[in-house]
């Protein structure tokens, strides 16, 4: 199991409709991806740092996880949504440790 | 819920016995606290950052957290192993996004 999450920070007002939006949409368009198992959006609550959203999202190995890198749907929403909305993110990726 | 992570490196060599016995420790002494579920003992394996290892637990609610933070178990392991063996870390809080 790998589970691929990302922290970010909008470039939108907090609880504006655009961040609404763009979670709105992240849930719509990578959720259907093939492979993707335990998506969730969250927000990071935490007064020590300055990300205030997460997704996170799971896949059964390495090449699952590959071929939704490489799906037009992930590809088209970094493209449209993630680049020009996001401001700053750290991309964390996770296996159980024996 | 609220999910309480922290990423982070060791000072430790990678595959070290100081490493295993620091994840082994953290395990042993935090899990038993009241109110922690779903504790888990994580690699990080994503090559956009420098943390290897994270610690991810969730608790049903804020007063729940606050108990574990001022347990006396967890505030010793923060003592006598976090602070001397962490050499960095980022501390992530989440709960989930209607």
């Amino acid at each position: 199991m790998i589970r691929h999450t990302v922290v970010f920070r909008l470039r939108h007002d907090a609880g504006s409709e655009a961040e609404a939006g763009f979670l709105r949409t992240a849930r719509e368009q990578l959720t259907p991806i093939p492979g993707v198992e335990r998506f969730e959006v969250l927000r990071q609550t935490g007064s020590q740092s300055a990300y205030r959203f997460s997704l996170s999202m799971e896949f059964a190995d390495a090449a699952t996880y590959a071929g939704y890198n490489d799906h037009p749907a992930h590809q088209a929403f970094v493209q449209d949504r993630w680049i020009p909305e996001v401001e700053e993110f750290l991309e964390l990726d996770f296996e159980v440790h024996a």
